[in-house]
């Protein structure tokens, strides 16, 4: 399906926008493309004038009389006159609104375009809700399942990319994800007794059997918690615990006390099935959510057991942010 | 200066778009909220209807035939009530738009929305070209030295970026970019004799120090040709170069030879102060212009001595994508 190509070019004027003489000004450029013209004037809030082009594009120029003035231009993507034809319209612009503000310094600021309904969405908002723009090449895989929607696309420079629910889980340039989770080179896992909770994506066990340990446990497609309740009665217990099964959840309204139940419930268990000289490790979110790292960090002051905990920020490539990891221990006992 | 805030909402649908159906499904919505209508309609491209509020606010909804609905929406920004009213806009479209397209499964996207205008500019480009949005909430300097713009602004998770004509050069948590450009730890510098090119950040420096080194000779203002030239006059040597002054050119256009040849010149002279078994270290470009970087490994055949590279693909936090870093040595004599 054709997608749009939407351009933006906006000038900060150092003092009052003269509309009328802007919209005079950049006027001629758009007639120049045969686009036809119509104005909706505000008493107090400036211009919107449309231009639209017999070709399907169109554009939008406000000019807020504070001294802002923004463009829009949208066309078909993927029709290299078109694109042509834009570019042109925004660098006349640019020259011509420099020509018409002499006097005032200013800022201008045009952005990399955004394609919008193409058949590849490159857009994926990180953790905080900032806009990132990746640069997918490839739809490898996109299904709904009974859960969520499974995405697995290719970007050049991270490789492929899993994406659950529109929420960026790893790519295969994050190796840095993996070791984190696993502690960051501090632990030494030769011979040792290992829980992986969910891990699905098999980064963990791939990096951990080199590291020789006794015996890998992986608690993927289970519900984990019957499994730890098991383990817990039996009293199995584990050198490590890496808890790769749920993020901790971004909004932090009070009817979601019910999440951080759940998460204090795996908590709980998991140090259960901890030797008291055990570590647990989990990812805990992005750095910028410093309100849900605190509520995290509180369910560790409520644990059956008392534990400490480190936290260690790292950045993994494809998520475009900075992200915390967390290793809990059994408190020594006095 | 206020701002405006442009939000976004994008329908894919499965299907043709019925336009007329859709615009009049949409009306009320919009007039609801007191919203005056002027559309456009197109032979073969469908349907733009714009609406003004009185507010100052505006919004367009461009209904392309083959399938694509998109709707922007313009308002002032840091106004809490025209927050909740675009939010609440976008949401009954969301819900109408499904309800008018039960048959075709399709798409929906709403991006982040984007601040135009505004005091601090979060969105700088990553050097392949793609959109980034950074968690930026203060700028602690912004002026025009008689060579470039030189900004410092604030980001919560990467500390001060310094951006070079609004090019993102360094921030504080990218210390993955001073230790690739030492060498990534593979080299012992103890009593080594080190010549920094440029690196006025001071990070190389910082870190260097560090590893004690017999001398670090930094030529940071200066123009570096006349001191090479001397250096290499004077005979004087280095066991390690390391070159934090340009960036490769990231475009290829021919009228840029000059480019390449400059960057051969420092090559050249870099060559000559090098020991026989020293190490010369630079960063090259992002991965995705491999372009630039062939052209760059090109230079690397075209030098007075032959010479072997190697090189590394590192994440340096806020570039928002991979780079990658050269290091070269003189070709063992047969």
């Amino acid at each position: 399906m054709a997608a749009a190509r939407h351009s933006t070019l906006d000038f900060m004027l150092g003092a009052k926008a003269d509309g009328e003489t802007i919209l005079k000004g950049l006027q001629s450029i758009f007639q120049e493309q045969g686009m036809a013209e119509s104005v909706h004037t505000w008493q107090n809030h400036g211009y919107l004038a449309t231009y639209t082009n017999k070709n399907g594009s169109f554009a939008n120029l406000r000019i807020y009389p504070h001294g802002l003035v923004l463009l829009d231009l949208q066309s078909y993507d993927g029709d290299a006159r078109g694109k042509e034809e834009i570019d042109s319209i925004l660098n006349k612009v640019e020259e011509r609104m420099k020509e018409l503000s002499q006097d005032s310094t200013g800022r201008v600021k045009r952005l990399p375009p955004i394609v919008r309904g193409g058949a590849i969405d490159r857009y994926w908002p990180t953790a905080d809700g900032h806009l990132g723009e990746y640069d997918i090449d490839e739809v490898v895989y996109d299904e709904d399942s009974p859960y969520q929607n499974i995405k697995i696309l290719h970007s050049k420079q991270f490789g492929n990319i899993l994406i659950l629910s529109g929420d960026v889980n790893l790519a295969e340039s994050d190796l840095a994800y993996t070791r984190a989770i696993m502690g960051s080179g501090k632990e030494d896992s030769t011979g040792k007794d290992v829980l992986i909770l969910g891990g699905g994506y098999g980064g963990i066990l791939c990096e951990i059997v080199k590291l020789k340990p006794k015996m890998v446990t992986m608690v993927l497609i289970e519900d984990c918690i019957p499994v730890l309740k098991r383990y817990a009665k039996e009293g199995r217990e584990f050198d490590y615990v890496i808890n790769d099964l749920t993020a901790v959840p971004i909004s932090m309204s009070p009817e979601e006390d019910s999440i951080w139940e759940f998460l204090r419930l795996i908590l709980d268990l998991s140090m259960k099935v901890l030797k008291q000289d055990g570590k647990y490790f989990t990812q805990g979110n992005c750095v910028n959510l410093t309100e849900a790292l605190s509520l995290y960090e509180e369910q560790l002051g409520r644990l059956y057991c008392p534990v400490e905990f480190s936290k260690e920020i790292v950045c993994v490539p494809s998520y475009l942010e900075l992200w915390v990891f967390y290793t809990v221990w059994k408190k020594a006992k006095p």
